[in-house]
Order: structure tokens, then sequence, then C-alpha cells
């Protein structure tokens, strides 16, 4: 089984998809396509060949099936793994990591779009001038805090049903906008934050970005250059 | 089980809900919020007890359990009904649908923003205008019919997987805007655009639609009255 996945440092998306498989130690190979968008370049020459949307992450099996979008990744891999809880076990604990899933997965457009995941930098600068001036991230933050912290008052914590699943999977990307933006959050919602960035996954995802020295102007509202 | 929905005739994401429930004949009580958001009106003074998100559908249980967004609502409705197979069967297509409505969740964004489903209207003038201009919107339409090809080839029809799931009740208001727009599909496509619109639970929620005579000035981008 190949994950296809974007650059470590960017791609919020594959990022999901990867500290999933990780986290469950189920066995992958992970094939990086590096954002490069530019006439010729070999994501272009790839791409379209891998995903039927143009788009990573992308799990392709052996034979050349092939399961895209990060929702449907998590599905096919609780389907094929039924040995891990992927959700959680309980009816209603599973329908609410899922709601929770996919909000996210639709949903906290301003945060995605002004606080874009970009791991090796931090803007606290940045950050503080956002929460200052931007009424709709602090929604976004305000509706992610009362989220969280529901779940964790409900499951015990540390993770937001009990123990890891696909929904941490999915806010890992966000604890490191949070932390890379240095954006306000409640105690319970930080002490998650944190739990999740000291997650083996998340860390071994995080260090791998940290190597990556890789450059993408697209991916670069902050700096004009590295 | 209570679902809160919007207008029938706008809201296209309460239609995937509603029209999956029906098909599958889960009995459920509908609730309608219109839309209607001007200060104090029964929508803003209602939804925030009902939705997390503030959005609907919503669905809600008896003792007043919520689980919202039409994927995990989706989900839940395969969890809570083993006995339909709300989700084809067979893992692979199963992992197929679950594919297709995640990309339907975030993407399709052109056509989404520039043919927003309004069941009582047909404009084929609109919709040949932004086809011969819009290359977005195109772009989109030529993923979709291809997205639909493949999966009616695998599966021989006349659904998506065969026989009627949760990824055609997905696409039911898809298949909406396609026909109030006129926007054109190669056959296979546009059999399948027909067999949905012809779909009881899809009959019964477009007559529901025709008969609300609402008219919300936010969903209107063609008509600037009824």
């Amino acid at each position: 089984m190949k994950l296809y996945i974007g650059n470590k440092n960017y791609s919020s998306w594959s990022m999901r998809s990867g500290v999933l498989l990780a986290a469950f130690g189920i066995p992958f190979e992970e094939v990086m396509l590096r954002f490069d968008f530019r006439p010729g370049s070999e994501w272009n020459r790839r791409i379209a060949g891998i995903s039927p949307t143009g788009r990573v992450p992308t799990l392709v099996e052996a034979d050349g099936f092939t399961v895209w979008d990060t929702l449907a990744i998590a599905e096919y891999i609780a389907d094929r793994h039924p040995e891990h809880a992927v959700w959680p076990r309980d009816l209603r604990a599973r329908a609410r990591a899922r709601s929770l899933c996919a909000e996210m997965h639709a949903g906290f457009t301003r945060l995605r779009t002004v606080c874009p995941m970009n791991i090796e930098v931090f803007f606290p600068d940045v950050g503080e001038k956002l929460w200052a001036e931007d009424a709709a991230l602090r929604a976004d933050v305000a509706r992610l805090d009362a989220a969280w912290s529901d779940a964790l008052q409900a499951g015990g914590g540390p993770f937001l049903f009990g123990a890891f699943s696909a929904a941490d999977a999915y806010f890992a990307p966000v604890a490191v906008r949070l932390s890379r933006f240095g954006l306000p959050l409640s105690d319970a919602a930080a002490a998650y934050r944190d739990a999740l960035l000291a997650h083996p996954a998340v860390e071994d995802w995080v260090a791998d970005a940290m190597r990556e020295q890789d450059f993408v102007a697209e991916d670069e509202p902050y700096r004009s250059q590295r």
C-alpha cells in the first residue's frame, strides 16, 4: 500500500492520512510528490496518473486500487483493519468523531486560509495581528475550542475520544497551525493541542517536515523566501 | 429521530440526508427551519440550540444526541441500520463510494458556486452562458462526468454502485443543478442524472420543494424576485 503525499511541511491533508497510518502502526510506503506547479514539473507529469482528483493524499494498493480524500482513506483503513479502533468503538462516540472530522473537512475555512500549515516557521507576530483584526478567525478558533472541550470532557482525554483515533489525526495539522501562529486557547484545548503535538506519529511527521527545507512560494503568504 | 433541514428548494445539503433516509424507508421526523437570516428570525433564534455548527442538516435523537454534517449522518445511519446497504457491501465499492462523497463534500466548488440549487427554476439560458464562458465550471462537470461514468461502468448501473446507496443521495442535488442549468453530459452520465431524478425519494423531495414558493434572496443570484 502506497500513500502519495505532498510536502510534509505544507500538506495538512497529507499529514492527516500519514499520521493516522503511522499512529496505528499500519505498514505503508510513503511516496512524496513535491509541490511544484511549474509546467513540466514532476508533480504535473505524474499527478494525473496517480490521483483522479489531482490532489494528495491518495492511497494506492499494490494492484492499483485507489482511494482518495482523507475521509475516505480513514474509513477504508478502518474497514481494512478492524483490529484497530481507527474510529471509537462506541456508536455514539464514533458518530461524534465523524461529525467533527466532517466539520473540519469542509469548514474552519478562515483558519485554514489565513493560517496555512507551515511546520518549520513560527509566526507569533502574524498570529497576534490576525487575532486582533480578524473576527472570522476568532470565531473559527472559538468553535474549535468548544468542540474539542466538549469531546474531551465527555471522553475523559487525553485525546478527543479517549484513545487516539482518526479524529485526532484529523486535528493534528490544526494543532500545528495553532502553535505556529500562537493563537490563544482555553486550558483544556491547549492541553489537547500539546498532547497531539507530543504524539510520536505527529512528532515524526514534524521532524521530517523540519528537514525538508523546500520553499514553495504558493504556500507562503508571510515569507517571500526562506 | 428528527432531521432538521433548510428550505427544500435551496438546501442541497439537507436534500442529501433527507433523500438518504427516505430512500431506505427509515422513519424520521422532518423539521424545517426556513432560511431567514434577518435579526430576530426564527432561524436565528433556534439554530444555535439545534446545531453546534449553526448549519443544517442536523440529526437529533429523541434523547438529544446530535449528529451533524451529511457525511457523519450517512455513516451514523449506516451504523444504526446495518440491515440496509447504506454503503455498498463490497469493501472496495464502499471505499470508492466514500471517495466520491468526500470529493463532493469539499470539491466541485465552481459548480456549487455558479449553479446553486434552486429546484423550482430552470435556467437554461444562464447555463448556456456559463458553459461558454466558465472553464472552471466545465472542468468540474468533466470531472463529475468521468467519476460517474467510471463508477457506472464498474457497477453496472443504474445507480453508481448498482443499487441506490449513500453516494447516490449525495449526488441527487447535483442532478438537480445539472438539469436546471441544462449543462451537457455524456450519454452514460445523463442517463444516471435521469435515473436519480426519477427515484421516488428524489421525486418526493422535488415535489415538496416546488410547493414551497418561498423566495430567499441570499440564494438567488439569477432572480431578483419570484
